[in-house]
Order: structure tokens, then sequence, then C-alpha cells
């Protein structure tokens, strides 16, 4: 059965809409490191999203390809060659005119897979705004917020846990590549460099110094194919047991 | 060699920015019919895109998957259940951010091949406010505007060229999925249907009833890859030639 | 009987709304050559819109002057002084806005008439949000796409037709000003220069040189006000038309 | 010698800009009681432009005739049919546009002369915005400010002078209208009513009943062409001296 | 009771929410003067609230402390330190979402007592904006606005009054602040200078010099908090009466 | 020597501006229980801006009141009456404004105390819009995120930590009013309620039931002053550091 929205003709969507939840993908383009791709975060979305339309049978939207701004304090920051950063205003905007023709075609129920911690605000807004407009009703998660704690454990069972806010570009997402999309990982140009030391504030103009010169906040070098499958899993699984909760 | 920059990690693309052009696709979530998939306008621009990029050895750009609002007139309009359309503002805006980004990463040049039509005067105008505050030169055209007469000629052998604004989801959308990717064409579910005949106004609210029920507003029926080939071919031809033109 | 909004007070106004449509024409100040003046498509707009209000028993309201930006290819562009170009969005909003003042008078039914091309999308694109908040009808055309082929065929009997994009401040639009102020035209200024050879691209910044100096893109010799007054006779029935089929 | 730029070529404008100011008059579409038309302030602002250009040697630019909207306690409101209201938003994106582009042909100064009291403060913030961004002069004043003491004496002897704010539709908008365009003045319509009290307070929304019904907020019957001469000269010898001090 | 929305709690604001209605201060961050601090225009409008509060059984909400751009003929301009000026657009927008949750959480009036002068168009907008969408009644006004011919007569005992435009940090403003806040006025540093000469235009840019360097528009030599006590009481009165007429 | 903006002259500022940085408290209206009142993000900011003042030689420029929405999983949401919304973009031009004027006077440093966690991502956003405009250094930090681990430990003996999006209106929050406004705080009326389980994803429309009724996402019951106390003096010691380390 045809998940994705782009390989559906409308009539294939029409007949869908009326039951079957949307799902919507929300990356960045964004540094990744030496060696992943720039697309790690739609990769990450796309692909959980279409595991989570096989668990709910929904159906999975044209991912969102641009996001907001990348943070130095997250995700390394818009002085990287490569990060295209969306203004806040202008993913609110583009959230919100989906979600409103999503209500207008008669979607119920719209889930928004998010792979960019800094989407998180604006996704929010664009969702409080189109729903006070239009009868829909919308969930968001960030994926690293659903892995419980008993596989996080397994996850850094050789290293230790930095926090979700320095996993950049680090073990937990290079595991998600390497089961998604194994090909463009490159673990050859792999540099170790030093944990990042959390910074709790925010400076503008961005200073260049801040983060490791080669853009992973802690360290990748125990990633696996095998981790990112056990951390997808536990994603869907959660998304699943959200959509439940919160469709009615 | 690596063109396209979801593939691509953030060294690989500062090497490249000085040098080589970003091409930019914009397509669009609208209804082509019973036969062909929702993301025609994607489908088309991206690989025309990566064609394009082999020619003049550029850079691929995530595509814009969400386009402005598909009109009766060109597209078959947004009653059609899975047209997901954008307002035109949200469209300006997101074009702006991504040029201006491009522009503070060293970028010099930005191609955007567009695949849906009424996306033109948006695309326009989000790159006349952009080079007016970045240093950036930008070019835009629509894949059909460039197709020669001998061409369209050969194209339109068995059937009468209907003119641009109404081969929608018709012969040459359809010929070009054809070859870009024949697996999403499912002309087992063709029903040819009269040619719409061409409104030369606009009225909304949109009234139902004006466009042939299965969306496509001329016949479709004497598709075949060898036409998206040829096609394909000139319109690369003459972007290559645009790129030329236009880069200084 | 007063046709003109300008000239009516509000009581008449008031007495009119209920079964009378509104007329609104919309113009740009832009260049049009050295024989006429920055007002063309006011005028033109300006006295289609009053014949077809004597035709549909209709109100002519104030016309919108500044227009959407001049493009190269179809008005010359942005660097002829003279030329004062809106921004898209001011143009969506204040043609909003007017929409919506003229449901909350109780119009039932607005006619956008359009005598700048690069005012389309935009145009369409405030009816569309207009209308999508506002219990009203709108219709747009622009009198050029309203000329039947009869028509042009005798208009274009000593030269051929170049096609609409390049007939800016070329025969037609001669013909029409010649018509409706022969005053303000001055043929002794006029110079015959190549028609312009059709851009299918646009390109940002606008590069100075592109188009004839003089203006025009197309030849405007063979004008005159009897051409003129043909025009505009057939571009009022068809749009009585328009209105009768729209109406409802 | 030309002075209207609708009635220009864009070469007359060119030879003009680097030396000539620009006059841009404002105006609004709002109910002017049963005796005037519904454009008072358009044809008030555009006529004294008109006068002062020949004191300045000025340009006269396209009017913008539609305004912010009507406040009660001095335009009588939004509830009368036939007043058109824009939002300030709107004004002064019109206003910001404009200005940019006169700047960008190399205009060194815009008076913008304004015949409707609700649009001041737009207008300031527009050209506020405005000369922030461009290298441009303006300057803004309402023809009633400009009045001197003796002038309104001499106007109103037969009757108090009720404060400018309740002047709408009244004594001097009539006696102008009356010298500008006297075929547009219905005196046999006109209803004497008691003068509005001054409202000090505004409320939203807004609430019927509380100006006279026919729309002026103070007598007109004793106005005359003469009186409209008077005032006329006044405020353009006014706006010369305004130029004159605020040009450099 | 408390009458300040800061320190109630969500049940007391709940409570109160059906029947109470709220007022809201609205003041500038404005020069004012070498004796006056950069506050005056909250202090006036919170307190003349708390005042207001008691006669009405209303809630005061927090202030709006930053307001509209300070113009030099009412408010000495933009060119003085610690003159902190929001654009149009934001201060619109702010009220609007303020008045727009007072509706969603029930309130059913809402009077905005305004401080300074260049706020009014904004306010009003916002209001106009916020009472077509929401269910809300709404009312606006500035205190000077308010306070009757005999109490002016008695406050211009000593000096001439110079018109409310040119009262800025002068005598009534002085006044107010040495009744509300006695310890902020230091008279001791108040250099008199001559009355400024009313300007009835508006140049953009702003030029320096047209104000009197140390910022008052006229004298505040002879103000007293006795005076500010007259004044706020005839405020509050006035305002009490505006509160009854336009609540239903 | 005065720190408070609003309570400073404009020629103080002006002796300021140059070498001393400005401190902008941003705070919330927003439900905190039965026991604390709505101003508890503004009381909290505000506070500690003023002994940051203290510290670093500042100036404490007026609070920003309102802020941007409450989520349930942070602040309890919107259904409480009382939390008064700002919308994202509201929040940002406001923020953007004053900075950008704070520039234009010459300061060199803002410092944005923020006491509200939804906040964070539109100061941000305003920051980064701000600085790329105007020549001026920002920096932003809630107060939460800089207390050390020690402290944290000693805060939280009685009972355990539950993370600090939990911490609403609860033990820190209490303590810092306890220690800033004991007179505003409510222990009486205080309900100990079971911890709120976090959610880890964003529903929209906010739905009902989802947190403790009183409000508080956590236990307050342990608060004290002492404790606030202990908290405010290390936030300053951590902002202090963080202005040196970000000033140049």
């Amino acid at each position: 059965m045809n998940r994705e929205m782009v390989k559906m003709t409308w009539t294939e969507f029409r007949d869908a809409v009326s039951h079957r939840p949307v799902i919507l993908p929300v990356g960045s383009v964004e540094q990744h490191g030496y060696h992943l791709p720039l697309s790690v975060d739609v990769i990450t979305s796309h692909n959980l999203s279409l595991l989570l339309a096989e668990e709910i049978d929904g159906i999975v939207a044209p991912a969102i390809q641009y996001g907001y701004k990348s943070k130095p304090s997250s995700g390394g920051g818009p002085l990287f060659p490569g990060t295209i950063d969306l203004n806040g205003d202008t993913l609110v905007h583009q959230v919100y005119d989906i979600l409103a023709e999503f209500a207008r075609d008669g979607v119920q129920y719209v889930f928004l897979m998010n792979g960019h911690f800094e989407n998180e605000a604006f996704l929010a807004e664009a969702m409080d705004l189109a729903t006070k407009e239009f009868p829909i009703t919308t969930a968001m998660a960030s994926w690293w917020d659903l892995i419980p704690q008993d596989v996080v454990a397994q996850v850094f069972q050789e290293v230790p846990f930095p926090g979700w806010d320095l996993e950049h570009a680090a073990l937990t997402e290079t595991s998600m590549v390497m089961y998604f999309a194994p090909e463009l990982v490159h673990m050859d140009r792999y540099v170790e460099e030093p944990t990042f030391e959390r910074i709790p504030y925010h400076r503008y103009p961005v200073k260049p110094g801040l983060v490791p010169p080669s853009g992973p906040l802690a360290t990748a070098r125990t990633a696996s194919a095998q981790k990112g499958q056990m951390m997808a899993q536990a994603v869907v699984q959660a998304c699943a047991k959200i959509y439940e909760k919160t469709k009615k």
C-alpha cells in the first residue's frame, strides 16, 4: 500500500483522508560534521515517518526540507557553510499553510515528526495558529524526546550520555543515518574532538570558534546501524502511542 | 562527483560554493489526473536539475516541495483533494530566506528550476527582493518555456498542441514522468476527456465543475518516455545557455 | 446616471450596492516608450471599466493607480525612471482590504479590470484570500486576454502579431490610448526599434541593456484610434459575458 | 509645462527628477454627507497639489485614492456605505514602496499633501521607515493645519468655528469642492443637522447612531467657492514655505 | 481588594473577568526634559488606571511600557537618547494579541488608558482589528483629552495654555508626576526655555535642532502636585462616565 | 546610583550608554498556581536584573511584561484564565524594535534576562534579526539554566528535582518570589498535587485536563526565601561571567 503522498494520485489521497492520519516530517539543511550529510534531519524524520505510517496506517506528506536556524549550542550554528536557515516566521507560515490545506481537504489529524531541535518552538506556534482557525488535530514530537531511559542506557554503554542538546551529529544521529542511509555515512572522515561544553546562554551575533571545528558536539565513535534500529523502533512505538492518546 | 546537496557534507559544500552554481528545483503538491502522482512538478524539476548540474557543474539544492496555489485554468485548481497550496507570501519568504543564506555562504549564482506555472510570479518576487539585499545572481525558468518549436512539433505530431497553459497533467508532463519515474505513471487509470476550454479570466471563490473531473486539461494519450527524454535534453541545453548568459 | 464612485455620494452608493456590480480598474505607473504616458495601464483599464459599467449597469470604483513591478520581458522592467513599482505583498493587501470593505458594505460582485500584466498573480492572490473570508464574488481579467482571434487579425494586418507579452507600449496599447486619450499620445516622438526578442527566463538583479532603449517591446507604428475602439468594444463584450457567467 | 506624472512620458520624468520635487496627494474614499462625493479628500489634495506644483515647480504623482479608516469623531466612521477603508499597515506599505521607488529613480524630495485626517499617523510611519532606508527627504502636511488664523476667521464669519476635527463634510471641505469641482456639490440635498458633539474617546466596535445621520459633523450651510479659493491659496503659500524650510 | 493583575493569582482573575472591566495602561519610553524620568507616560497612565479601577471596580492589566515613536512636534522626537520607539505595526500586534487573549478569557470590556499622544492611531487600529475578530468591547482615551475647560483654566492661571500638543514634559505632565511619583521629579535641573513654536507638518528624516535642547515643548515652571491631583480627579471622573456610556 | 531606566532622565541615560550595558528583563503574564501571582516571571527577571546591574554597572530597561504563549508541558498552558499570551511574531518584533533603538542610541550591549521558558526561541530570533542589521551585541539567558549543580542539590534536599521543565510555579519559582516579593506569596492557598508527568510531545488544540488543576507542575512545599536568595546569588554570578565572556 502506498504510504508516500508524493507517489499517490489525488484520488488515492482523497480516498484516504477521512480515516488515515497524515505524518509530516520536518528537517533542516544543517552541518552534521565531516562524516554526515547536510540532510541528516530530513533523512531521519522522513524514515521514521515511513515506519510510523506502517504502524498507524498513515500517509507521509512531502518533508519540509528547510528548517529553522541552527544554534551553536544545539546544532553548531549558522557559521558552517551549507547550513541554510529559515527565519522563524517563514517556517511558521509554511507549516500553517500546509495544515490549513490539509484541513480544507478533510484531513482529521497531522503528526509532525521533527528531526531538528531548533524547529520545535516554531512548529508549535504554527500548530497553535492553524488549529485556532481550522478543525484539525495536530501533534508534534522530536524523536530524541521519545527514546526511553533503558534504550538510552543501551546506546550509551561505551560512552557517557552527554545530554540531548549535545547529541548533534554525534552517536545517536550517526546511528540513525547508519540505519536509514548507510551509504551517506563517512566514518573514515570522522575526527574525534573533545565534547563541546554546554553553553547556557545565547549570544548574537554568533561568535566563531565556540563549537568544535568539525561540527559534532559530542562523540559519534561508537555509532552503529543496530543502535539506530533500536532507537528507531522505540521512537515509532512511542509515536504510535502518542497518536492513540492525542487523536481524539 | 556528488551533485546533490542533501548528500554532501558541509565541507564538500564549502569547497564548491565559490565556483559552482546552485540549482534550486521548485515544485508543488498538486493533482495531476488519475494517472500521475501529486509530486509531478517536483519529480520533473528535481530531475531536470540533476541533468543540468552535470552540464554546468552545479550543485542541486533540496527541492522546494510545496508551491503556490493551483489555478483552475493552469493546474485544475484547489478543489482537488491532495492539492496542497501555499499562500504567495509564504513562498516568497521561503525562497527569499534560502537565497539570503546561499549568499551568506558565498554562493555566487542560483538557478531556480521551476516545475509549476503558478509559482512564477512569486519566485520572481523573492528573487527581486533577495537580490536587492544580497550580492547574488539569480535566474529562473519554467521548463516548458524552454522547449524549442521543433521539439514541440515533434512531441505534438499525433495531437494538436493546446498551448502550454493547458498542458497540465497532459502529454508533456506525462512524458516527463514516464522518462524520469516510469513506475509512478498509471496509464491504465488514464481517462480521455475533452480538452478543457481555456478560461481567459479568474473567478474567486473557485467554482466547482470548471475543469475536467479527472484533472488533466488536455490529452495525455500519446505520451512516451522518449518524448520526455527529448524535451528534457532540450530544456537542459537551454538552461545551460541561460546560465552562460546570465551568470556575469 | 452616475457610474463613477468618486462622483457619487454615499447614499447614491448605498442605493446601488445590493444589485449593481462594482468594477475595479487596476493599472500601474510604468514606462511606455517615448510616445505614451506613464499611466497607460490606468487610462486603459479605467476607460474600459466605464464602458463596461454602461453595459452591465456597474459602478466604477477609484482605480488602483500603482501596480506590481514591471518585468523586462513584459513591461521593460524597473530600470526606467518613472516606473514606480509596488512589492507584491503591498498590492495584495491593498486589493484584499478594498474587497473586504466592499463586502462589508453589501457589494455582491467585484470585477477587476486589469491593465498591467505583472499584476495578475497578485490580484488573484488577493481575490482568493478575500473571498475565503468574505461573502463576495470576484472575477478578474486582463483586457488583452479577451480580444478574439479575428480582432487580433484585423489589428495586425500590417505587421505580424508578436505575442501579447511583447505588446508593451506597442500597437495595441498605443491604439487604446489613441482612442481613450489621444491628447496624451506623441507619435512624433516615437522611434521604431527592432522587436525585442522574447526572454524565456527571469534574471535578478535586472540587467541593463536587455530591452530596446525607448521602451516598447514591439512596433507601434500602425496604431490608430480606430483599432483602439475595435479592441475596446470586443473587450467590453467579452467582459459582459464573463460577468454573466461568473456572477452566480 | 506638464506637471502631472500620469501625463508625462518616462523621459519627461527622468529629465525632471534631479531638480524638481514630487508632490504625492493622499485622499480617501469616505462619506461626505448627502451633498458631497465620496472622493472629497482626493479632489482636494489632488487640486492643491496641482497648485503647489505651479508654485514650486513640482511634479504631481498619481494620487493615493484609498486611505486609512474613517473614525466617527473625525470622518463619520466606517458604518456609512461607500466608506472604503484600508488597514493601517496596508497604507504604510503602499506609501513606503512608492517613496522607495522615487528614491531609486533619483527623486530628492517628496511632499505628501494629505486630505484625510486619519491618514496622518500612517503616512508619518511610512515616511519614517522609508527615509531610514533610502536617501530621500519627505514632508507631509494636512491642508487644514496650514490655514492661518485670519483666514479661519474670514471663513467662519457667519458661523462659529467648531474645531478642525468636526470640519468633516462641513463648511471648509464643501467650500473646497465648490472651488475645485463645483459640479460635484449638491447643496440641494444638504440637510442642516445639529453640530456633532465631539467625542474625546474611541470605542470599538464602532456603535451606530453616534454621528448625524447625513454625515457632516458641523454645518456646511455658508460654504462658497470663494471661501474655498481663499483657503486653497493660503494652503499653497504655506506648503511652499514648508518646502523651502524642509528641502535641505 | 486587589486591583492589579500582576499581583493577582489566576483564580482571583478568573473570578473577576465576567463582571469587572480590565484597564490597560499604555505608555512609552520617551525623553521628558532634564527634570522628568523617561517613564512619565507609564507613571501617569498606570496611576490613573489604578484610580479608575477604584471607581469602576476594574482590574489594572500590566502596562504596555514601550510605545510608538515620539514625534518632534508632540514629544520631542527620536533624536534624544533614551527615547525607545516601537514601529507602529509592532504596537498594533501587541495590543491586538492582548485584547484577543482577554476576550478568550471571558473579559467583556477593556479600557485603554493612554499616556502618550503618538500611540493613539495605533491603539485604535489594534482595537478595530481585534473587535472585528473577538467579542469584546474596547474604549480608549488619552488623559489630556478628558480635562474639562474649567480645570484647564485653573491649571493655567499663571501661564498661557499652549495647546495640548505642546504640553510635553511641561506644566501638566510635570504636575502629574509630582502628584504620583514626586521622588522622580527634579525641578532643580529644570531649565526654562522659550515655548516651542508648533510645526504644522512632519519631516522625515527628523532634523536635529527643531525642539528646545532640554526637551519640554512648553513651560513646566508652575507645576504642582496639587494641580496634578486636580487633573487626575477630573480624568478619572471622565473615564468613569465613558465607561458607563460605552460598556453596553 | 540610579540603575532603572524608568527612573532616569534622558541625560542620565545619554551619559551612560557608551560604557554601561543594558539589561532587559523579559517575563510573561501566566498562571502560577493558587499561591503565586500572574507576574512571577516579571518579578523574578526584573529583580535578578537589578542585582546584576549592581554587579556589572548596568542599566535595567523597562521589563517586557507580556511574553510568548504558555505551553502545557512547561507553564500549564493557555487554558488558565489570566494567562495572556503573545503570538511569537509579536514578541519577536517587540524585542527587535527595542534592540534596534538601543543600538541607534549608542548602546553597545544588551543582556536579556529571561524569566519565562517559552520566550527563549523568540528572543533568540529577535536577537539574531536585530544584530544582523544593527551594530550591537546581545546575550540572553534563562535564570534556571544558570544554577549550578551544587545549588540545585541544596535547594532540592527535601524533595527530588523534577527537571527544569516541570519547575513551573514549583519549588524554585516560589522560593524566588518569597525572596523578592514575599507579600505576593500565599502559601495558605497552596495545594499539594501529584507531580505532573512530563509530556514529550505537543498537541494543538491544547486539551483540557492535562495539567494539575491548581497549576504548578511539581511541588512547591519546601520553598523558602533563603533558597530564593541562594539561587538569585548564583544566577547573578553566572550572568556576570557571561557578560564578561560575551561582551567583546
